[in-house]
């Protein structure tokens, strides 16, 4: 498995990204990723119960279609709680782009992030989608990782290879994130493109372990949106034997993984106003999930993330978010250690003495900055 | 029902405060609550899993006494994840101040607010415990008031007077709060002293009904403490016809409710950094708890509190923290209002659409000055 710090784009697909005018003028807002051949999609999408329009359409999509091949991505709008009109937009963004790519509707997928409850400039979008088109590159995902980024202050991008059966496989993940990040989803787009040849079941699977592992153990704020979206898409150009559920399937899951949790990593690092990375394991718990949520408790505590800002080692604020956590704790078994404040990545660990599990979950300190970004957005 | 603006004693009580040097020299942190007459207690502790010592202390002795007289109070030290020794700490203080008062070690009721997982300065206690006993009036209650407080800029009283059967009964009622100021309970300490006389019962289900509808209501950061406590006080010496269940109930809870909820919204108005007080009503739920549960995801959504504070209306985070609550929800039925954020008060006004119930919620806005002030403090 080689990581590469460049990002490239896995065999048979290509991007392109383009300023339509939602952003400032100028700035990258409107971005496309093309496979060369039909594709086998997994996704994961937001809890959120007010779910945006792109993503009421993907579900669709998803339903009805067995292969994709374009993923259109807009920033700076959300196309969320926008009603019937907001679905409308997607999908006539969804028809426009499939047209042009002579493609089924079906196999396109949308996305949006931004700002919440204003109608999609819909006319500047089909505007500058013939354009999109024709940017079309391996390069330009580059671009593309510019074009999604919201309050994001910079590009993520993880790409390795790895061999599967004498063949060379990619997989490429891009991601956005920076605010409204929580659990369940993180609030965020990721996009991982991989040339490998693996069965459906396989890929959503190895989708669902890893974004449980990764994405769903990061938190920023405890604040859910509308818009996450982790979407897969796998090629096949790579010719390898298909992976499925008995051949390969580890390690496609260990290398999907490794992209999964890199780019978790460097959302909650481009955290909004974040000065400090801090990594929270609890172990000794009755259970992973009850793990997960004393973890979770601890790095969605505003104070205890402010106490780190302040590189004030208050453990009570600790103390304080595990009990009122919900999970089974006793005052005389528990064990809390912080490494030095002064760092910039800072290590939490929690022994509840309990029992065996165990879970990690990162997250970044609250700051002034945060809450001045927030002030401010909109 | 008659409100005071300054703070009065109920009959029969007398309080005091010192320093004691818990905090620095010169401020108070040690007071004390008494009453002439052996008083019925009602209490609601915090739900936190790991309650701090005085809590574990008062529940023991709300367990075997019938009758209170004391409330020993002090303020820099929660006494909180402290182990054996720590409950050993309260005891020793409920012993020295039962001893000097004449009373049983059981009708003494011990609280501390402040930093966690510190040892008591048991030996500054003790000695300061005479001068505090010698101290004790009823215009005391307005250096108690001072002693109780942590990072609050103001104190917090409450007192009304109501007739019932003939009698004038009063009730009045102090709190601290601030920080980690969450439902179930908000971080606080609340002591309510009234000269009702009321049977054992009608005091506890009162008490329950107004904390449910008052400090249960309010939130700053979601932080839930180890702490927390509302403890009444009712020495009947009021001589009024006893309240019980079947008379007089109604009029009592408005009365008690009336206080509870004053100074809930006093807690709220102090909160660290707040510069806007923000009651959050949610209507059209399915079931009242639905409704709370819906206003509360709004009321700790960090973003929407950033918004807030930046005058910046941004009702996007509202849909997105209602979506993420868990509650039934549609989007064609959700419908929001928002008042003016130019003033220092804020109604949010949320319909679902799914039913009749609805709760009110009360909170704050997040500003860099409560990061700050939690950055800091130790």
């Amino acid at each position: 498995m080689k990581t590469y710090k460049k990002a490239f784009l896995a065999s048979g697909f290509k991007a392109s990204a383009v300023s339509c005018g939602i952003k400032k003028p100028g700035k990258l807002d409107l971005a496309l990723i093309y496979s060369d051949f039909p594709a086998k999609a997994a996704c994961q999408f937001t809890a959120n119960k007010i779910p945006a329009a792109p993503i009421k359409l993907n579900k669709k999509h998803l339903k009805t279609a067995k292969i994709f091949q374009a993923i259109i991505i807009n920033s700076g709008n959300a196309n969320a709680f926008t009603g019937d009109a907001g679905l409308r937009d997607a999908d006539e963004t969804a028809k426009y782009v499939a047209r042009l790519l002579e493609l089924k509707k079906e196999s396109v997928l949308v996305n949006s992030t931004g700002i919440i409850g204003k109608r999609l400039p819909l006319a500047k979008i089909k505007k500058a989608i013939p354009s999109l088109i024709k940017g079309l590159s391996a390069a330009g995902i580059n671009k593309v990782t510019k074009a999604i980024m919201t309050t994001d202050t910079f590009s993520k991008k993880v790409a390795i290879k790895l061999n599967i059966g004498g063949r060379q496989v990619a997989i490429c993940g891009i991601a956005k994130g920076a605010g409204m990040i929580a659990p369940d989803m993180a609030t965020m787009l990721c996009f991982i493109l991989t040339d490998a040849n693996i069965a459906q079941r396989a890929l959503r699977e190895s989708l669902g372990i890893c974004v449980d592992n990764s994405f769903n153990c990061i938190t920023v704020d405890g604040c859910m949106s509308t818009n996450d979206s982790v979407i897969v898409l796998a090629n096949g150009a790579a010719g390898n034997p298909l992976i499925d559920t008995d051949n390969n399937f580890g390690v496609f899951v260990k290398a999907l993984g490794f992209v999964c949790l890199e780019l978790a990593k460097l959302i909650v690092k481009d955290a909004e106003g974040a000065t400090k990375f801090i990594q929270i394991k609890v172990s000794g718990a009755r259970s992973a999930h009850e793990a997960k949520i004393a973890a979770k408790a601890v790095a969605n505590s505003s104070l205890f993330k402010a106490a780190v800002y302040g590189e004030n080692p208050n453990f009570g604020r600790i103390v304080s978010a595990i009990g009122a956590s919900g999970v089974s704790v006793k005052e005389e078994r528990l064990k809390i250690k912080v490494s030095p404040l002064g760092k910039k990545e800072i290590g939490v660990t929690v022994s509840l003495g309990m029992g065996n599990a165990y879970a990690t979950v990162y997250t970044s300190d609250l700051t002034p900055e945060y809450v001045k970004i927030n002030a401010e957005y909109n």
